[in-house]
């Protein structure tokens, strides 16, 4: 493919490919999300937020509400990296402290937990479907996950880890029970991703949100290898798969040898030092801090410019460190996707 | 000094120096703590954190608890990093959930903090020399403050922070504000740090707990130059300066120009590692992961020798990569002190 005949459509996937393109590609992490008003009110509409992830109509609205207000080059599903533990047997509830789940205490609890097949959360499948019709000449479709360690601690603490006290606890002192709960972990992981690849997504990101508190000799360990076997599983899917090892920068000399297409970087390594340490034909995706869509234009606009001078010419995508949160305001969004399609012109 | 003089009192100080030691020296963060029984009766006798923290004589009581069940090289000083801040003029309480302030959220509330001066904190004074008396012959004591970030986020999100939008906001629309917060905080540290090496303080660490929410750029410019400053403002003091930048990986590069004697490490990254960002005169301290004192001995061995093998021969001091928390069995930690005592001899 030559960079003429690439598009707002067609960009994303060309830049995962390694092919030419016209501009760098931008989505961002929680594009769909409590900044827009647009959100809140379809989010209102809802109820509930495991209502929003949950009903086909409403998630597929919230997910096509930042690619027709920001003109990003791709959809990101609108779901939550707890779906699949609720469909292996945990009761999930979202409150205003953040998810709570029947923590898993103990090795029948584990034993328990149901492996999905590729046919499971159909509503989640539902959505892809429904949102492939959208974005046909659109957008493509990014589907994802949590990865495997970063659900493990979400089962385990019940909630949203603080000091890791039960994740550590279960690798440190029954390591066998660990890698029983990472395998059916892994194992339900690659199943759904399998079927949200048959609905439709044409992507997939693999979100390793709590990875950061792992040392690299436990990453080695209890990390790494689930993430592998996740990735290897799904390579003869044929699309791009994207790693976000969110907090993990000692871990990127492992992460290099993973066969993730793309891996994503947070804000807190420049994209080229991060770079030196991953395989030469994997790419980067980010990482501008996201805060500081917070502040002036023109500091975002020389940020941006920082971000795209440390960035590879092949194989990139912009994209936050982090996700967007709730205080940024919209238009300081729309103005990050008019400076990377116009800053990005050059540097590809 | 030769390694045939050296003893559990000097261990400490002699390894800050560079100098020959019989075996590796270590102390534990958060050593006084909820882990320990004797310390939750004091705890319980206080009421509450607050009057713990600032009534001497129960202060030295929990100060001297594990000095004396461990055996560890350096008592450190027990006191709060907010403290400072307090006498600035921001009430804090201590909830179930952690620190409360008013957060600052007005310049007129930023230009109203007062700037300390060296005799202030009275009841923290008095706390270190009660403390010398004590420990004379027996080990170091070793001061302490917050860095100036970390305690800009305390001020500004008015409790722990979580995503630091706050503070973000200061630091990316109102620069010239943060740096006004951050002048004032650095002053204030500079003289009570002062103020605690008059008192008897053998050694001071700088705990920059937050600043691993920073990226390199923004440490450049928000963190590393007031670290700098009171640094330098403390050399000439005499004593051993350590800074313990939790979380900021990708900020070694910045750590290593700075004039700290010791750069204590947390346990996400290798010693041997992280010591080739640094100066070849700058020691380092750490870094065990913590929760491994939830596991069997047998494996805690394992990695301690794991840590020793990664770790300078000359001015180092083992340490864990983060404080110890209440779930950790006392008879574990006293177990550690003695293996690193007796595997450290080889090592030195």
């Amino acid at each position: 493919m030559s960079a003429h005949t690439v598009t707002r459509k067609n960009r994303f996937l060309a830049a995962c490919a390694g092919e030419a393109v016209d501009t760098v590609p931008i989505w961002l992490m929680r594009q769909a999300g409590r900044y827009l008003p647009e959100y809140q009110a379809t989010r209102r509409k809802a109820g509930d937020f495991l209502t929003l992830c949950t009903t086909p109509e409403l998630a597929v609205e919230v997910t096509l509400q930042p690619v027709h207000r920001l003109g990003v080059d791709a959809a990101i599903l609108f779901s939550d990296i707890l779906l699949p533990l609720r469909a292996m047997g945990m009761p999930l509830t979202f409150t205003e402290e953040g998810p709570r789940l029947e923590p898993l205490t103990s090795e029948a609890a584990i034993d328990a937990l149901r492996v999905l097949s590729s046919d499971e959360l159909p509503e989640v499948l539902t959505t892809i479907r429904l949102l492939r019709r959208e974005l046909t000449d659109v957008v493509p479709l990014i589907g994802f996950s949590g990865a495997p360690f970063t659900l493990l601690t979400y089962a385990v603490e019940g909630q949203t880890g603080k000091s890791f006290v039960r994740s550590k606890k279960l690798l440190y002192s029954q390591p066998a029970l660990a890698h029983r709960l990472l395998g059916k972990i892994s194992d339900s992981l690659i199943a759904h991703l399998e079927g949200q690849v048959k609905a439709g997504a044409q992507a997939l990101q693999l979100f390793d949100s709590w990875i950061g508190v792992l040392s690299p000799e436990d990453y080695a360990v209890f990390g790494a290898p689930y993430v592998e076997k996740v990735l290897t599983a799904l390579r003869p899917l044929g699309v791009p798969l994207i790693y976000f090892p969110l907090g993990g920068l000692s871990l990127l000399p492992q992460v290099g040898k993973l066969s993730a297409d793309i891996i994503s970087i947070d804000w807190r390594q420049s994209l080229s030092v991060a770079k030196q340490q991953l395989q030469s034909n994997q790419g980067l995706q980010g990482n501008l801090e996201p805060l500081l869509l917070l502040g002036p234009l023109a500091q975002l606009e020389a940020r941006v410019k920082q971000v795209l001078a440390s960035a590879p010419r092949r194989r990139y995508v912009f994209n936050l460190g982090h996700g967007l949160t709730p205080e940024i305001p919209p238009a300081h969004v729309e103005a990050l996707v008019e400076m990377v399609h116009r800053l990005g012109q050059s540097v590809v």
